[in-house]
């Protein structure tokens, strides 16, 4: 790297005002399985276990997962350690179909969501909260004692009910109740959340990840809600590489859910930015999970990477 | 229950100053996986997946297992309701010899210890921390939000290094940093401790369930440490039932450890009793789980349940 | 005491509940110059000093007098040391007759109250401030450094005025400023009140106890206001023992004091607990203060013994 | 009053660095029964009802005794409106003397002490702590919700024991638990003592009030210890009203008791004064409390009233 | 000074009551340029360096100067240490008068409003915050720790705009932050203010000494606004010196302005004082400053010196 | 500015780690008289009054000094507003010399010290507080009400002594008391520090402000000491460009002082360095001024500009 000092003067200069402002403000990151895995299908992550069955080819090979996965923890370190409060919320779909494959279980889908019974739950929740969570912990605290991983179902964080009768332990959200996360917040640590919920009798169910991170981001009035993807970010005609929007509005992005100009996995994220944005969140944002150290060229930079949603 | 008045109220005047004795006094109880399953081979439990194969046969079934996890639960959520800070510490032996089982993975024990490779780790973590963990969590959390599970990897909770080349990843516990625990602990919520533990590069271990419940009870200079097994508590003669020992001292334990009077699984329990009320954790106890709401008995009543562990 | 582990356990699991729910609440418990001399004329004790004449006969003895005592100390202590915040508040209508008559000192009734002049409110105040008060301290502080007396006169706790032209320095309630009894609970102290008020000019007066009890319940927002006399509760017929009522309402005991079926030293009784329900406080009781550990089983037990009063 | 201005500001200029030096200064003010009866016997009134008999003659009534009241009263909280912190101790001699004989009680004197068996000490008590204590608490509540009687019972404030076994409940201080005193004074309360101890069984003594002074004041570490006394102050010649002594070392107050230059009931107070600036106490004062606001001139001009004490 | 015990008691007695009533009360003691320098044309100091040219004779010497100087400082101290807490407001109009002088910079007068270019600026504000301010401070400072001089430039404690486009830097109070003056009040600090503003874009402004007085009393909630003068106070006429006026209301001082019977330097001071005592000041006070001590004979004496204003 | 993103994505990683580093640091950052004014003879603007006489040539004009002083308040405040705790101490010899001349007072130099009177002393005080202090304290608070201007003189902060008897009113630093500049600092206020410095008789000195920046570092515990210079830093050989020494050793640098390679103006610097590294403050720098955002660059980029001491 040869920048001059009169170029490194000036973006400190840009960039620290952006730290200034965003000091104590909680940003939402959702970490797709598919990011995990370094690749996939577009959009099709975020839908976790409880959607489209996982892509199975194109993998990286686990270098370059764990390479992808190291960076992002370190931005998450990097966040965390200039003053913004990052809560980490993830989905596991390729590894959970990965694990049901190993076993021999078959599951069927039905519209797009995997009907959850209770052995396929216990599968579900061994590779959210015992896999893909683990992983996103033991990759942060690398960087010191700063990740505390949680499941919804910690001191009743997410409340679920069955998303509908037919799907079995597929949930949806209730409640939050972000008490919990605010302690850890307030203890500078770093949650990072599974998204399994409870209902009042204790029985789990599986919810949608890009809905969690949505909700959590209004539970907590945070600042930003960030989908970290393996896409460019929205673009007004999908076929169309330069047609990336870099800001949209939630009145227009819920045009383009209605015209299905946005579809597939990219629907549950348009759908969480705009109700987000709508319910005091100040921006979401859908950002090219692999552009390296996306986080904080979006963050720290005036320009930014992949699309943003406003109210 | 006829219990006449004059009965009830001496049972009470018992039974308060124990209340206020005990309050704010933090207990680590360690609930084996066998006690999850109802029942199992003597002193088995404790090794967890670390140990010896989980015992095949005797389960009273899932109705049976379900009730006395919900007895469980309902005594840890009455000490804490009381003023007490319990904090659960649980193995999962059985259920991980049981997920290895489904995936056809075979594994190979030394001297006890189950030889723990990359696969099998995952699998193991998966069972403790995505499995047994949610299952005790969603019990407590029945009666309100107060568990949140854990894994030693969270906040560095529990560093861990490799137990001795050969067995892979199986670790000891090289330290604990409990602030994580003392945190959740002063906001009255309940911890429940997976025993991952994590070395500074982030790789995991797994480790013994009762090493781990001692070193917790020492790092946070506990009252009490408890083991709820499912024997009826250390024995003079472990095949005479008459001799329960209601009191043994640290070096009447460590006799009996070199002279094979305890023996199996009782082992690493006895090893963390002695250790533990010689490193300031004030008593330790070896109870009949078996016997409903031990806990309760043990803690509130004169005449206790079990054997009792001094200085 | 032979009650079986079971009905132990289940006693425990029973009574904690109670405990967790109590934390903190502040109990009222009036306690009677009666109940101090260990029996009396059914529901005479109340009026104190300021009602009628103290009964003469049917004392147990001083060995007797003493026992009740310091069971009852040990019940508020045992209060207190599981997280509730009991208040004592107490009359001396025999201890009063009993100096008035050595002092060859005669008083006259009206109307149930007795006239008071100054020589005789001095000889009211000595033995309610300077007897009764101490002889309570001293029982509780046995027990460890708890008790602190307290007259109605100290920080201008309650501020009183004359009740009729023609009773002389016979006062009613005017207003209550509890912040000294709050700062005392707040450390953990137990109060112990004798019913001295003072007007503005300094000048005392002796109140009804009973008044006092519910007027200083109201101040503090009680969870619980309670009696502890010498009779069995409140009965439909009182000349029927069969005939306790375990529950009434605020209304239904309205009734009886209109119907003459609550009487005499009931009546202030009555009327502090109607009162206090419908001015906050969540329930009155009218114990058998001869029952032991009265307290204890009302409190934190299902059956409870004697009346309980509902809003 | 024709104070030029000019001397008006002096007299400001020199009392505020008073007010300021002596800013949350704890103060205890001896205030003896004779004072309050607003003459008496030189030095007698110290010694309370353990001490010797009470001055019969001298009154100048209930008039000018009730004057005497209010104006140390209103000097008391004057004291502790400009942010000293005092507390007042109290005996109250020639009182118990009087109700004791009224009821027609005679009590034997050895060595200057009253003999105290246990009717005598309920007399004792009811008319220091329900009678003296009273008065005094009522005189300073006058000017706002400020003092709080308190006996050495209180909070297990005064541990006594057995001055002598032929002396009965007569008491000397064993320990001093100052902690609700110190409670009360943060939070700007003025504590009324009685001087009536307790010991561990709960058994009251009755205590010499001079002693108890000092022990209160050294257990506070207290900036001053105050005897307001009926006479000048100390005298190298008792009999020679000119010889007053304006400041007396410690070693020199001591001569004077050995040599019997002070005498009496000087000599409790010598004694709590030699003892009290020898562990802690900065200065110790025997004042004439005739002189009206003894007190404010005392501590808050150059020249003070009576004789101090310097260690 | 040969004051009786019993007048020095009565007036202890008199001023300990208004220490208490004062504790915490902020006061705002306006100490004008005149004041500093011992004399002065009456009235006209207060306009400061923005008003009507200094007064050129006079003086009684650097003396008597530093004399007086020295007395307020103890006064400002004493008030302090009592538990006052006042704030000095500062003006300097001969001082400024002075330098300019000596640099030979003439400067016009509008309406009794010196022009003030940049260069007359930078001498104004090197007089006031580097000379006026710092003779003050150290003043204070010789008695302990206490004194902060402050411009109203500091932590924007004073945003101003132009007063008229005329008059140049000459400005008036836009906004009073009053935070850091509190930060040092809360700290038992002196905050010693000389009387600059600053715009939004850092532009220095001169302003009327009397005038912020008056705003920072007001931003404070201040109990009293007090202008220490050369003049006795405000007179009926002035030209009659046994017309001191002792009370006068807002609306009479209103009418007074208005027929001129205020006039000259008196104006900005009566019109500070009108807007304070309307806006929340509890008491406005112009003193006579020539009388030593004034500012504690007005404070802590039944009899003030000057003119109080009432709402 | 055409930075690639992925070399912006490589600063931010470089510069995140040390603003999380520096978080809460104290840096103490001298700012000249000559960086005020842009532009100076090497080293000479240390001195300030109390040292050689201003430069007279070479200003850039007005426009060019508010740049560089608009440029270096707004790298205070990024610091300020990222984390760190910035102080600013700062000279003013050439402002000093330009009031002197202009008033037409002579001052003689002995060993390049000014020999400063009273009245050259009044004219030090009211420029370097009046005047330039207040500059850098309006330059800063363009950015937000964060500055707060100080003189040694305020709450006791620099106690001097006079330096030598033959130089009158200069001083050395007898005493720092930086209680103020802490409080300030925990306000997250900018404290700007003109150096004079009082006696205990409040006799004012002025000092020079290197001497002063090092002695208020080492008081404050400071992680840096900075000092912003009109030279590239230090030189091996002071006449070759190209021999700048990017870090240095005390014992190194205290050698070149000896040697004179370090000479003039540099002297008091590398005295203040050498002293503060030695007593506790971490890093000492001499930094090009010139540079533009020499400061942001020093402390958050790898390169640094100009020279580091080291212990």
């Amino acid at each position: 790297m040869t920048v001059a000092p009169e170029d490194r003067a000036a973006l400190l200069v840009e960039a620290l005002p952006y730290i200034r402002q965003f000091q104590d403000a909680v940003v939402i990151v959702k970490y797709g399985g598919n990011a995990l895995a370094g690749t996939g299908v577009s959009g099709a992550e975020g839908v976790g276990g409880a959607g489209e069955p996982a892509a199975a080819g194109g993998m990286d090979g686990p270098g370059a997962e764990r390479a992808a996965l190291a960076s992002f923890a370190q931005d998450v370190v990097l966040l965390g350690s200039v003053g913004l409060r990052p809560v980490v919320v993830h989905g596991g779909g390729p590894q959970i179909g990965d694990l049901l494959g190993r076993l021999g279980m078959e599951t069927e889908f039905r519209n797009g969501q995997r009907v959850t019974d209770a052995a396929t739950l216990d599968v579900v929740r061994m590779v959210l909260v015992g896999k893909v969570n683990r992983d996103i912990v033991s990759a942060v605290n690398v960087h010191g004692p700063l990740a505390v991983g949680l499941s919804g179902e910690d001191a009743n964080l997410i409340t679920a009910t069955a998303h509908t009768a037919d799907l079995g332990y597929v949930g949806t959200v209730a409640h939050v109740d972000a008490t919990i996360v605010e302690r850890l917040l307030s203890e500078r640590l770093i949650p990072v959340l599974a998204t399994i919920g409870a209902d009042a009798a204790g029985q789990a169910y599986n919810i949608n990840a890009d809905t969690v991170a949505g909700a959590v981001a209004e539970a907590l009035g945070a600042e930003k809600l960030i989908f970290l993807t393996d896409v460019q970010g929205l673009r007004a005609d999908p076929a169309d590489e330069t047609s990336l929007m870099h800001r949209v509005s939630a009145v227009e992005l819920e045009g383009m859910v209605a015209s299905g100009a946005a579809a597939g996995g990219m629907v549950p994220k348009a759908e969480a930015c705009i109700r987000a944005v709508r319910n005091g969140v100040h921006r979401a944002h859908i950002l090219d999970g692999r552009v390296p150290h996306a986080l904080l060229l979006e963050l720290f930079t005036d320009a930014g990477v992949g699309t943003m949603v406003l109210p």
